[in-house]
């Protein structure tokens, strides 16, 4: 990666002298930075004002970077010239590869081939490329990157790389690196993640993920790098016409929403909803101070902002706290007249730069965790005013400029002083000097109050999420290694046996297979009793009538027994008997599951039960294996949770439940081979929980 | 309204030539519309080049308006002088009045009654008054107001107002009027609503709201105007940090945030929860017609900005559907080799506009309800490159405008034609020519795929707000109008006769004072029966072991009314015995509530029962009285609503439920004196509802 990001010259494959086409555009970028550029060109002498070369032997030097703006088949003629000339990276922006189908895939797997054969590690194909802040080099479409500060992005998408340039330059964020990672033949997401994480210049990584191949691998060191940086990624695989776009734009292994949900919490990654979001966050994280606590201050010269950011973060869960009367009094001492200093703290209008970027923010960052500030406004405001009003009364613009620049820089050294985090909101841009001077000294200012609220609230989650990983560093993972025997599909009793054999307590069940029997077992296990159908075409048992609870005495079982097989009758002849189990009390009705899913692998679930929760969709979702830290997580992170922490006399033993995700979790790695698995339900109260049905399948 | 809005003389006091006051800065502002502005300063001869007056005697003529930003108590004095010459409206900039409490409060009094005396309509205090985009009159701080188009904003912020305006002209949102109507101390949202209602310069309706004081007409109102036109609010009141800041900035009276979201649905306002949406969805709404189903297609020239669309559209409700093979075909005839056609739609790199300007859009168009399209470019990036690579190549710019130019035109007339709407999205902005010609010519072009999305979803919903509202106009409210004879609060059985007296049926109880009681009734009833603490000081009956359930015979009853009494005993003295009522089998359990909100009035509430809800807070809002589509929006809005629509054997009767809600609403407005009221649980099955319990208080 470091060579391809840095190279000393390149060899570029599809630039001519007309502008109409992709290649010579990304040449001309190229061509800016300064780096030697090599265009390639059957005919031309020159092109784009450099010398051209009929062919990648007639070059001078062996460079160090391969660049193919050229047909598919055309690729692989001149990779493998470029191999044996001794070239071994590439960057191959041509289309037509598995993106477009069968053809496509053929192709893509001689470009591998080819770049096996010669050791060539390359990106792509259907990317365009990288941007690498620290030489200047673009090899994209669009010119003018944004400026050189932390954020690096990998982005299976080549738009989301680079047609957001000119939005990322008005919004002042900072790059380090954009890797545009197309069809990830080669080099792939885990590769550059890995990169980027020992890269001392990227200060935090952005994704844009449409499905990610190598998923374990992926889970591995982003679990890794979010311990050392933070990580935001936007996923839009998820929904079904997510899928159907990404499988269409970069042959995409899309996944299910809710697996990739859970597994970035499980990897400390932060998930944005949007690509305002995607970089909002990542411009924030990679300047500011992560948020240790909750509390916020806020400071504005209007009152319709500071609602909007005391409205927006509360909504978000942040506090805004009242601050003590003690620190009013102080604040009061410079807010003015008809300002307020509860908590926003509102000068209103004020021209004195030194109460709002020295004395108020220092007093309010001893007493919250962060601080939000509306009101930046430098000289682009008064230089508007002047341009039609200066024949009528004098505007200072310079006098306001040096009142401002006096105290502004203030403001970034309060933050590291205090080693919290600052956020700025204006909806003035760039064009203003005081929003750029602030943005361009690690204070981000953001266009609206509720986005600069979301930015902060990212620097909290990072915080939460990087102690949750280092956690895990600490705790071995204690997993039964031996080779187990592989097992079958399993009826109800021998699924219970085998959880029990995992230390996971069950309603014990009995097998009956005649109603005399299920009476003597009823007798033996003590009423009531439950009695249930035992089939292995039975999935769904309530559903066909093969359920019945509460059985109270012999004549309640006998019917009931009769009952049930009269209703499996109607569905299938293969009826081994019912189970008879001691009806449970009852306590809080919960679910887990684990499902298989296709490159994901192992999935497990966790909500609470019934059939109101079933609509409510209220589960968690995490990837086997899962740490204790992790089950911790998966548990408070449904809407439900209340209820398992205790409310109205209900409440749950936490360390069970964690216990027994742990559990599940264990004995699937020890059973791979298991496709389904599915409690429900787990009674949980304050002594612990216990499986009432299981269910356990094989594929 | 209208005269303030168009005053052809405007008396201005508080400008000065010193531009370091908010008044100069405003009275510059006016000056550049071209007004008649005869600035009053009492010591001047000259006031930003124009003659300045001593007092408000000396004008030539009398003014349509006086604009006011000089302290509290001087408003006072010159307001009266203002009355006493003639003047009729006007604008008090000034704080200092309720919004700082006892002493303003008093201030803002006086006011109120200098200008009634005068019969002097204002706008304030606390405002930074208005801009008309038709006689470019900006009485505000910020110059450069957005430019002249469909939206108007009425806003209890003068920062969300005006501070906004570099925003808005960034983003190419086009206004009409926009009132900053401060702390409404005459003029307030109500009457704003109202005129721009009518006003037929307006196209779509924005609000900032920090708390509606007159709620009722607000409703009146508001209801009327989503017929007409669409509106939509940004509420920051609702929260308690949201509240703290409101209160202090426009002494505004808030309500809890879910008594405005359902009122907000009552009135067919859509909801934004940002600044960004606000303004995002009121210019979609103001240019482009409704959208009448949920299809949309999709039309890109870039894969990763296709899957954000396609994504973000199905996470909100919308659908991307697959396109039939026909359609298909015919798109790929247009499509280059390496484009996709299923939907989303993939140009890929393709400099012809006639296909991305009119052929897709016109196939797509006949296939779907509305149209979102990334990957326009004028000739922004061309120019770009042109800066520093025309000594290397010849860049185009004017053949590239020239072929632009001569389709992109044909776009909005495209969803003219085809009365549906079209949504384009761009990371460049408006400095991109393609990109300010849309916007220009009623397509919005938004700068990210979610907004883009977010604003199509607006389309939708208010198409099926103003279906609502249309509904109702339709529909004459059945209310019992006699004086009925107010109620004091009641006890378990005499609420439920209440409820029988208005149609809803109800678990009949009988009331036993001794054991003896409570066993003959349960006899007379039939077995198995519930027994009920009856106690004025007992509200939550479970709470203290006040329920038994399931009672089957005569010895259980004696047993649960021996526990309720002893365990009631605990806590109170005042015990009139127990209900006996029959054990129901069940059903869906459901809440229905009232509870009265100081300001708001009445507010019904409705969701699904039992602790688990309780805990999810699935419960629905809206403010009684309620119409029908009312009662039916508030039923399907919960998140159980599938449970209720019927979901694995389980279903209920949603005509019940819908004039269960009705005739609560009914019995509300007979009995306003009920300051309480809580139906839980109702049970719900296929055949009807049945309220189990019920409790009725009376403040």
């Amino acid at each position: 990666m470091h060579k391809l990001l840095n190279p000393k010259s390149i060899a570029f494959f599809g630039a001519s002298n007309s502008f109409f086409t992709m290649g010579t555009t990304m040449a001309l970028n190229i061509k800016k930075s300064g780096i030697k550029l090599y265009p390639v060109h059957p005919r031309e002498e020159k092109v784009i004002g450099l010398k051209a070369y009929k062919s990648v032997e007639d070059l001078p030097e062996v460079p160090d970077l391969a660049i193919f703006v050229i047909p598919a088949r055309a690729v692989l003629e001149e990779m493998e010239k470029c191999g044996e000339f001794g070239i071994n990276r590439a960057i191959v922006v041509s289309g037509g590869f598995s993106e477009i189908g069968e053809e496509g895939e053929t192709f893509e797997k001689e470009l591998v081939s080819v770049a096996n054969k010669h050791k060539i590690r390359f990106l792509g194909p259907n990317t365009l490329g990288i941007y690498n802040a620290h030489n200047n080099l673009n090899t994209m479409w669009f010119p003018f990157p944004p400026e050189k500060g932390g954020i690096s992005l990998i982005a299976q998408s080549g738009t989301i790389a680079n047609h957001t340039f000119p939005m990322l330059r008005r919004l002042g964020y900072k790059f380090s690196k954009i890797i545009s990672i197309g069809n990830e033949a080669d080099i792939d997401i885990v590769d550059c993640l890995e990169y980027l994480m020992a890269d001392l210049n990227t200060k935090s990584i952005a994704m844009y993920i449409e499905g990610v191949r190598r998923f374990k691998e992926f889970m591995n060191v982003a679990g890794e790098a979010t311990k050392v940086k933070p990580v935001v990624a936007l996923y839009a695989g998820g929904t079904e016409a997510g899928a159907r776009a990404c499988k269409s734009h970069t042959a995409a292994i899309t996944g299910k929403d809710e697996i990739y949900d859970g597994m970035f919490k499980q990897c400390g990654i932060l998930r944005a909803k949007t690509i305002d979001e995607l970089f909002d966050w990542a411009f924030a994280l990679s300047v500011q101070p992560t948020l240790k606590g909750k509390k916020i201050g806020i400071l504005t010269d209007s009152g319709g902002s500071g609602a909007c950011m005391a409205d927006c973060c509360e909504r978000i869960g942040l506090e805004i706290p009242l601050l003590s009367p003690e620190v009013q009094n102080e604040l009061r001492k410079h807010a003015s007249k008809v300002g307020f200093t509860k908590n926003p703290v509102d000068l209103t209008f004020d021209l004195d730069p030194s109460k709002f970027y020295e004395k108020i923010p220092k007093i309010l960052l001893k007493n919250v965790d962060g601080l939000l500030c509306y009101g930046i406004f430098g000289s682009k405001f008064f230089e508007e005013i002047k341009k039609f009003a200066s024949s009528d009364v004098n505007v200072p613009v310079d006098e306001i400029k040096g009142a401002t620049y006096k105290f502004i820089e203030k403001l970034p050294k309060i933050s590291t002083e205090y080693n919290k985090p600052i956020i700025g909101v204006s909806f003035v841009g760039r064009e203003d000097d005081a929003v750029a001077f602030l943005q361009d000294h690690g204070i981000p200012v953001y266009p609206t109050p509720e986005r600069a609220a979301g930015a902060m609230k990212a620097l909290y989650v990072y915080s939460i999420l990087k102690d949750q990983q280092m956690r895990k560093q600490t705790r071995e993972l204690k997993r039964k290694r031996e080779d187990k025997k592989k097992i079958t599909t399993l009826m109800e009793n021998e699924s219970k046996e085998l959880l029990e054999e995992y230390g996971i307590k069950t309603a014990k069940c009995y097998v009956a297979a005649t109603k005399r029997e299920a009476v003597e077992l009823a007798k033996e296990i003590g009423f009531p009793v439950v009695l249930k159908i035992l089939s292995p075409d039975v999935v769904h048992k309530s559903d066909i009538g093969g359920v019945k609870l509460n059985l109270r005495n012999e004549s309640e079982v006998e019917r009931a027994y009769e009952e049930i097989i009269a209703n499996a009758k109607k569905v299938t002849d293969k009826i081994t008997g019912v189970t008879v189990q001691k009806m449970l009390d009852g306590g809080i009705e919960l679910a887990v599951g684990v499902i298989k899913e296709l490159n994901c692998g192992h999935v497990i679930t966790f909500g609470l039960g019934g059939v109101f929760v079933e609509v409510l969709k209220d589960v968690s979702y995490r990837v086997i294996p899962i740490h204790e830290v992790d089950a911790e997580s998966m548990i408070e992170e449904i809407r439900g949770y209340r209820i398992l922490a205790g409310h109205r006399g209900m409440k749950a033993d936490i360390d069970s439940l964690k216990s027994l995700l742990i559990r599940v979790s264990d004995l699937i790695e020890d059973h791979p081979e298991i496709s389904e698995l599915d409690l429900n339900p787990v009674f949980a109260n304050p002594d612990g929980c216990v499986v009432v049905d299981a269910r356990i399948f094989v594929s």
